[in-house]
């Protein structure tokens, strides 16, 4: 695409797949919402009182139908909102129209490349001149990145005049992101620490955003408060769990129709995703075998009635791999070359290195044949045997699938607007220092309390007598913050 | 469409929605190949005798990937083929253009018409002035129905120069059968009667037409053998079961992203097909109760933990309805109006009656908006609320997503390579009377045998000593015909 | 202990363990009494008419608190009763004593020795000089076997004056068998033939003896009616499986406390025994290994995510064995030679000979160490490492727990109820002959309807229109015979 | 029992219910050992450098087979032990028969008084004229309730001369604690201030335990270090959910022999204990209502397909109520009299006040009737029906069965161990404050490992580049503090 922002009617700039998209957009909003009660619970306490009014939202999220009810949320609040995908695949081309024609600044579209990608993600930091957002809601944490390396490189061309130099690294994303900020540096050599002075703060939704904020903590680089969304009880035990749970075998049926019964399937890594995924793929009727580092969830694996191997035990005669570790280099080509013709390949744990797909692609004579999008079959010259990679290695339930369903996100999102109003309402108390936070566990309950209704339940209440003999509060919290669920 | 018939350039007449989507067709088919092991075997056994020389097939069945490999396995085998499919909705383009370029004639489309739909049918059963199809592969009795109501029409003509009156049925869609037969008449009043001539006999895929079948072998209006491959084990106990198990969920995720967990789910019937369905739901996390008439079916409920009441006690509490009972007026529009907003409304038994769809369409200002192809809600003027039909009412497993996984289809089609070949080679040894018959059991058992390798499983021999202690060959058949699995 | 024939004050006769239980077997029965629908259903509909007035049954079947209420059950409507158990460990000897000071003549007690066993057999048939019982409710078919044997004996003896030979066979076993037989042809010899002339059937609970019977029809030796009970849905597809779903892990636990979950069960056979074995297993977080000799179950296995192997690939990794054939010579000593150390073998299927008791008590060396009746380490000298093996080969859920659960055998049991008062009812009409027969489906699903309303279950009504539509009758029977459930 | 302490021939001191049993028990307790590898691997780590050489130790903790193998590892390591049960239903008699006799001073039987039960733990407790115990083993805290409540009366007393006043409290338990301290002031003004000087710290089994410590670190209470075992992962997280998982079914089964498939299980609280409990049942074809009043984890049990509902609303309908809450009152005279004939009642959460024991022994005209020990029917007068009571309100899988598995509680208890170890070899070293401490996450991970080989798992190992990659070291620990597994 070519890459330049266009404006709707009303002014608001965009740059998605196909605007025309909207009104199907509109129509799957329309059902997410009856299945987000979280956030239509926000939008009913909150939305009278317009908190966020004079707030600026940047979000780096899939821009997904989910997303968009999150998106109207926080609108709904009153905050002005710009928004790009955290992923290249990962956009519901439906959903960006209709946010886009209606509520918010939208740049994102499914199958950007990587220049595109950042591009997306510099459109959505750009908020003119007065400087950045107020707020950040991070996914992965691809916008606090840029800021903070824009920062970084700000401070080094001032006192040395240095300009950041993209072949210092052989990371080829890496890469893009330094000609962003090198490129940026010539037009506006305080832009970064502009948004840097205006932020308030930033929440992030998942594991690997929060490992890098806390690395950042740790080295005392944060430049802003953070509030971890992902260890809220009700997102890091629900999403990563149910969510994988519902959407890998989805993403798996859509990419490739393949019967799970009676299939071998390995999970690389027991943590929450990988729990999900054993789950759905047990149920589904396969035989899983697990990978583990960790003693711990290698025994609760097996305390389920999975076998835990390393890959190499299993590699060829597995019939379906899935990554789920957050870790990188976890199938290599040279697995993959041993593998049966035809298993299928997929990463649902974050980044595309999980699997070696620049070995992969690398390797002398390998031919890669799509049989749509999202699913190539890579063929060996050897053998002349594929394997069926998913998303390029990418997130496959967002580049296959439609991603976790409205439910689970809603938990999820229901916790991102707790954390942005926060936020936004401790923004002058000093609460919150550069640091990482966890939401205390009277808003995780909270969220959880808010899903309840839905699905028909009824709590039972504690009496006070009942609550003095476990020593809590009758309207709760009710666990130790250690308390593990 | 206009409904003219094509030819390729090598002569082959079809009827298809995009003959350029051929190629992906064909990727998909290769992929399928590898999943149908049984199919492939029979190439491997029969393909070099080739026993169907000179065979006519005509088939009505789903036209879907699984489908072309069992339609090239045909081919494979000797045959020539024309086809059709059973269901307006289940026709998976790419499949379609695929055979219709490369192996077989084939007239249909994703989304026909019934007006379509049976012309598609009458074209599958035209091969010309010679008469008919020797062979018919049926699935749900569509082109053997035509079959019997066109003799019938021919011979009531001759005797007394009546010509059928669509007017005399409120069915529309018998009106149209009618009609057709009524036009075929002028033409040429002999036509169904050259076809039962020449016809040796069907084989039939599933329970409704296996129950139409029975029907006529009752009342002595069955005109040519049939072979009823739905009750071999390895298709009923295996396609209806594991297949629903795998499809129906991909149909909800496909057509609404809803998250299954924590929802009520409602399965009308629990046969094998409500089996599978119950255990998929179950398995993905939600409440599911059963409704069953049959006491002992209802007990096998029970026992797995599922809750058995009927529709009325659960109209208004439930997210998710499934018809699987095989049975008519299931769900009606007075259910419908009772249910939650946004409840789901599906069917996966056969034909669309199970779910009241004329009363819905003509419920007094009833609203129908369409979400995406397949996926409808429909508004009721009363409450302003809404439900969601999938597949307008026909088979959402098919309507919205693809059916069954190669893996299994490839038990049941393999049942079906084998009941044509009996048909066949037994076509002059009177063998088969007109008459339903099921395959012996060694042949059910060899289908199963065909799929395990697949699956690395490594079979037990029993010694001739056990065999004799428990009176069976030592290479089986294993069990006795009552035997249930 | 002594065998000699006690009686009550009453003069009932019998021989039990104690007596003095009689009281708490009473209190568990009455328990039972609550799980028990179908039986008590039987109370209510037929005890007011008394149909089996004058009706003299003897039962050879595992003398249970559940067969407590079946033999109440049988003398609520009339009958006198004899009763003996079929397994030397199944009795449950408070149940035996509230039958013997209540309601019947019991012979049974727990751990008896084959000869024990034999002789309490004998008493059962024993009714003094004027013939032997009207009916029998057989369970593996010894009581049948007996009477067949005895006046084949006598046939012989009658024409050639030879006597049986106990030396004629290797059988432990049936050497006893012939030894009462050849007694009792010194003091009667036409007993057995003056049995044979008053009986009017047996009805037979279990799968080895139905084979059994279906041998002697197939030879032309069958002496009387039979109605195989076994192979009514409610007790084959109940009964095997969903009862030793309950009992295996019950009889594993109280036999060892070992714990489940992590290790690996081979289930060796995948009939309905092993699939309610194997399902146990897996939920109870074990990895379940299947071996099969028919290709069909093994499939089935598959598809429930199990992986199917040979014994012999496996029999060094698993740490629990069950067998389930109902076949013989499955875990041979050699197989249990090379298993790990405290391996658990153990027998659910039917006679000990699944099993090479013999081979393993012949070993060279072996010790054998009692852990708890019915719990044995077995060592071998080679290794100094054991197994243990549970209820000496045979049937580890009666011999080490309580068999299977109230609920489960009221279905079987109201079956056998049923088939008595059928073969009673028409023990003139000539509706049953020497054959074998099953229960009408009708039948069947009215066995199923009693225990429904136990569980809260709410059955839907067909109309007379649904009904027609699927041409079966609004009251049933709803499926066709050859319906698999 | 007579109150009176009994020596071995050795001279060591015990009173148990009968020590011919303890060859029997030594027979379990080699099976045992297989099971538990973990206590067998610091057997062999720790065993020759006799760690605990000097050092007393006493245990109050259910005085079960496994904890055999627990007292004879910590024997093995040089320790001195003394030991209780923790519950007057929980001993196993041959297994403390056997630890009499071989290695440590026992006082425990099955069945229990609250008299005699507070008698053994102060027996445990004495370890004569020098002080009390070095160490103290403690579940559910009354080892270190004793000596805390005899400090604070000792220092009263010197104080003020006042005695404890046993009938200062309602608590029938808490009078007899009262009074034991009251016997000994007169004796020994000052015994518990001296076991206080003594003792080096205790380590808590369990959650009740656990909250008790908490509460006394709070108020400033707390006389030693305490390290609080039960929230190591691999403990909460086994111990309590795959052991009761286990344990639960277990009891049910040896205590009512009643079939779980079918009926509704209502389980209160969903916490580890609940989630092993409910998963338990539904395996096994219940239909499980779960009772909560903390939202997050009523919603986990939504995601699981279970329903949330309050006791008032099912209280009728439900045929099996298990207490796991850890709370009291949780079942009321008033709920039991509202039941289903026969309905089951127990608990498995800790205390007997989970369940109205004192309501319903105190209802006017109930009436009590003891199938067998631990399974008692209350009846009430108005309806003459009745329910099932185990283990009278205590621990039913203690009570009913033999508690949890060996190989579940070798994690537990090898976690005992390290914890023991710890406070031992710091108790000079001012490590451990008066404080309550979890153990340290790599030894947390070790017990896992060492549980991993008995289950044929092999780990995957990180390489530097990975580790460094997510920021942890090669060797572990793996996971941040707040991960939650």
């Amino acid at each position: 695409m070519s890459l330049s922002v266009e404006k709707t009617t009303t002014g608001r700039e965009y740059k998605v797949k196909d605007l025309s998209q909207a009104d199907f957009g509109r129509l799957e909003i329309e059902l997410a919402e009856v299945e987000m009660p979280g956030l239509m619970a926000c939008r009913t306490e909150f939305g009278p009182s317009q908190p966020f009014k004079g707030a600026r939202i940047t979000g780096s999220l899939h821009m997904t139908i989910q997303t968009a009810v999150l998106i109207e949320t926080l609108t709904a609040l009153g905050a002005e909102v710009r928004w790009c995908s955290c992923n290249i695949f990962s956009t519901q081309d439906h959903a960006a129209a209709a946010i886009a024609r209606d509520s918010a600044a939208v740049f994102a579209w499914k199958g950007e490349t990587l220049q595109e990608y950042w591009w997306c993600t510099e459109r959505a930091l750009d908020w003119g001149p007065g400087g950045g957002p107020d707020l950040i809601v991070d996914d992965g944490g691809d916008a606090t990145l840029l800021i903070h390396e824009g920062v970084k490189a700000e401070e080094l061309f001032e006192k040395t005049g240095e300009l950041p130099d993209p072949t210092s690294t052989d990371n080829a994303e890496f890469q893009i992101v330094l000609t962003i900020i090198k490129d940026g540096l010539k037009s506006d050599p305080t832009r970064y620490r502009k948004m840097k002075q205006r932020l308030v703060g930033v929440s992030e939704e998942t594991t690997t955003g929060v490992k890098r904020l806390y690395q950042m903590q740790a080295n005392g680089t944060l430049l802003f408060p953070a509030i971890n969304v992902n260890d809220s009880v009700t997102k890091s035990k629900f999403d990563n769990l149910y969510g994988c749970r519902h959407s890998l075998p989805d993403g798996l049926m859509r990419a490739t129709d393949v019967m799970i019964a009676g299939k071998v399937a390995v999970v690389a890594g027991y943590g929450d995703v990988g729990k999900g995924c054993a789950a759905a793929l047990k149920q589904a009727g396969a035989r899983v075998i697990v990978t583990e580092i960790d003693p711990i969830c290698a025994l609760q694996a097996l305390m389920e009635g999975l076998q835990v191997l390393t890959l190499e035990d299993v590699v060829s005669d597995a019939d379906i791999f899935v990554t789920t570790t957050g870790n990188k280099d976890i199938i290599m080509v040279d697995h993959m070359r041993k593998m049966k013709n035809n298993a299928i390949v997929c990463n649902i744990g974050h980044f595309d290195n999980e699997i070696d797909m620049l070995g992969l692609e690398n390797y002398p004579g390998v031919k890669r044949i799509t049989i749509k999008p999202q699913t190539d079959r890579w063929v060996f010259p050897e053998t002349n045997t594929g394997i069926i990679v998913l998303a390029e290695g990418r997130l496959m339930n967002l580049g296959c699938a439609t991603g976790h369903p409205s439910f689970v996100m809603s938990c999820s999102f229901t916790n991102q607007v707790i954390a942005q109003l926060e936020l936004w309402n401790e923004k002058s108390s000093g609460k919150y220092e550069k640091k990482v936070y966890v939401l205390p566990k009277h808003l995780d309950e909270k969220v959880a309390a808010l899903h309840l209704g839905k699905l028909g339940a009824r709590l039972t209440k504690l009496s006070k007598d009942q609550a003095d003999y476990i020593s809590v509060a009758v309207e709760g919290p009710y666990k130790p913050t250690h308390y593990r669920y």
